[in-house]
């Protein structure tokens, strides 16, 4: 039974924890998948990769209205995809090829490990054969999280797709079907119908993006609704049926969706379920997720988790720091540090483009805590006018003080136009000081947000 | 002979200071050329408008690099002129009309104002008959600047556009010859080129954009060879000449360049001059520019000056806050303000954009200030890898302690990249808080800023 210094399960931010630091130290990596996680091959980088395709295309497909005429001859979908893949996959395996052999202190298992007690596991070798049980002094989890895919379709034997299998796919579908409503199903319907699918988006939900502001929520969906067949309060009521001409009949309140390809994007579970977490011992929450302290403790000590799989955030640069946490408090377990997720932002790669940080106005509200909101308009600042823009807009909310509460902005460049905001947000600047004491380039795009600024109707 | 309460020379920043607040007083208000000034009808707006379709055009040029095939079939630069000032000349009209005819206590003169002693004007109308003469408690000067133009070409008789007409030209030229070096030139030469002229860019100096960080200037004007035919060190040798067929000649040591229409872009020029600054007592630098204090005051009493006229920053954000800086001080003789103008961000809008604030290498070398670097490439970043990006960078220079001198962007969005950093300089948040205490949203644009950050080799 090998038994190792730390044991780490995943690696996504997982793979990023030992550096020159722990050469001292044997060091197992367990990874049952394809190496490097979500986000590197499944997720925000390749999906970002599509998104830019799919911008260049609209761009183009609105250029008339700038004075120039233009139409796109060709979209080569598999040399997009080739593209994608071709810069991504040797990453991968350069990542997997780093620790499996140029690593002296390294092990790599590649198998699906599950928890058979405190810090041990059985790891079942994904080419086969019998499990191995590994055990650890210290445990990282950080195993992600995976596609949830409803039962009814899950059961019903229709292909379908999720975002690990989509981007692979050999051409765009004519008709695609996109059941969900949030941010992976928004990205996805961009893309895919910028490259040339119909898409239905079908969401069980009242709106799209339901977890943003509910105005930018409600504007979203608005303007969703004039690029693709929206159906809203649409759970399927039937199982998916698929006709001997490959065409998938999706059934829901509103009728029935024909379409050539199916994507599943109705949120994601953290894996802890498929590690047997309570096996280790691990507590968890009701939604699955492992249960960790500010120091990203697990419930059994020398077990650490971090990521997906714990994290009330699925976002990767979350995930990366609670990695930087995690590898600070293996390294120096007499002063532990703790993760500091009291300000995260996060965005939406969609068309228009949409980035969040703080409360949203549902919050504020709910919560009692007394706000003012601002909604400026993109097209009233002169580089607005440039983009003929008509539908971006920044939602400030704040104290009547001018404290900033949120923002959320929807249009383009918004995760760009963000960040001075997440800035001011962290390190407590507040709404005045911020617009008036310094410069905004004229006439550049971030003066939308200082006029957002300037018309908080402050105390 | 009129006297008013307060005398205002120029309409861009200076219209605006006569708020609510100034209903009890007799304003005078004097233009010479169109309602609005430079920013609105020549400068800043329509400037952006166009480069915003140019931006377009080579986005659709380079699409099959993203794996979208696709051709520009018309460009309609008639129908982008007619957009552009279909928006702006209204606006230029109805701040006129609002002045002229809606404001009781207002009187505008439209003709040209020479000093002929303090606090006196003579205005020359622009409809011909006598000058008025004007008499002011007190007057603001915000006349603006001019371009300047070699007089080797202004005497030549061979015609020749500038930012004030070229805009409003009923064709692209076939072959278009930009004499200067600098954002004005730059920014032309984009949009020329990318709307459909052969752009050469004759240049007295060693390299384009020669007011930025010496690396940026080289970088941008290698990028920019590959695309216009950069003539550096190409004083014209000779006045420009015009054959029969319309064809100008301009002459330089590289040799004899053949175009269809010329433009000067070689600096702007204070309007102090024609103001006869010197015959109203005020005080002028070498370079015409009238002197001001912190407060925005002449060397006359009840005499301020701002924005292009009086600042060595040629830039609309600065006009406009010293505006308002001179506005207050109208208001409140008891409690001026002063202009702070520690940390002034420009851009350039080209392709690819430039941004900038703070100090350059080159400052911190010449005035022997401690520095260290960091070029961080935005190829490095997942964003820049989804936007294929090979030639954008981020050079950051900052104190070995991680105290931030000057940021240097150049490349997509570096007008809106550069906002949090204009606000860490101007709040005095060093480079490694900065880093390291917010989060950074990824895979998003501003990655690229916190990988340069994190890159300073700091002590």
């Amino acid at each position: 039974m090998p038994h190792h210094d730390l044991v780490i399960i995943g690696t996504g931010s997982g793979n990023s924890i030992p550096d020159d630091r722990f050469a001292g130290l044997d060091v197992a990596i367990i990874e049952h998948g394809v190496y490097g996680g979500t986000c590197l091959n499944v997720g925000c980088i390749p999906t970002k990769m599509y998104v830019y395709a799919a911008d260049v295309a609209e761009t183009i497909r609105r250029s008339g209205t700038y004075g120039v005429d233009a139409s796109i001859d060709k979209i080569r979908w598999a040399d997009i995809r080739d593209r994608v893949f071709g810069r991504i996959d040797p990453i991968s395996r350069g990542g997997q090829r780093y620790r499996q052999f140029e690593q002296p202190n390294t092990t790599v298992y590649l198998g699906h490990a599950r928890f058979t007690g405190e810090r041990a596991l059985a790891v079942a070798p994904t080419d086969g054969g019998e499990p191995v049980e590994v055990t650890g002094d210290r445990v990282v989890v950080a195993a992600g999280a995976r596609p949830a895919v409803p039962e009814m379709i899950a059961d019903s034997g229709v292909p379908f797709h999720t975002s690990d299998d989509v981007m692979r796919i050999d051409d765009v579908p004519r008709r695609l079907t996109i059941v969900g409503g949030g941010y992976i199903a928004a990205e996805f319907a961009h893309v895919f119908s910028a490259l040339g699918s119909e898409v239905t988006i079908a969401t069980r939900g009242p709106a799209l993006l339901r977890d943003q502001d509910e105005e930018i929520s409600a504007r979203f969906t608005e303007l969703a609704a004039h690029r693709w067949n929206v159906l809203l309060d649409a759970a399927p009521s039937a199982p998916p049926e698929r006709r001997a001409d490959g065409t998938i009949l999706l059934h829901c309140p509103h009728g029935t969706i024909e379409s050539d390809a199916l994507l599943v994007a109705a949120g994601r579970i953290p894996n802890g379920d498929r590690l047997d977490a309570a096996a280790g011992g691990l507590a968890t929450h009701p939604d699955g997720r492992i249960v960790v302290d500010e120091q990203q403790r697990t419930s059994v000590p020398g077990v650490w988790a971090l990521g997906d799989v714990s994290s009330e955030h699925q976002l990767k640069h979350v995930a990366n720091h609670e990695a930087a946490v995690v590898r600070h408090n293996l390294l120096h377990p007499e002063a532990p540090r703790c993760t500091n997720n009291a300000h995260v932002p996060s965005a939406v790669f969609t068309d228009p483009q949409v980035a969040r940080i703080g409360l949203r106005e549902q919050d504020c509200r709910e919560r009692g805590i007394p706000y003012v909101t601002k909604v400026q308009r993109y097209g009233d600042v002169a580089f607005g006018w440039a983009m003929e823009d008509t539908t971006g807009v920044v939602k400030l909310v704040a104290s009547p003080d001018g404290t900033l509460l949120g923002a959320h902005l929807m249009g383009p460049e918004a995760s760009s136009l963000i960040q001075p905001l997440i800035q001011a947000i962290t390190f407590g600047l507040d709404a005045r000081t911020m617009a008036e004491k310094q410069y905004w380039i004229h006439p550049a795009l971030p003066e939308v947000i200082e006029n957002a600024l300037l018309g908080l109707p402050l105390d």
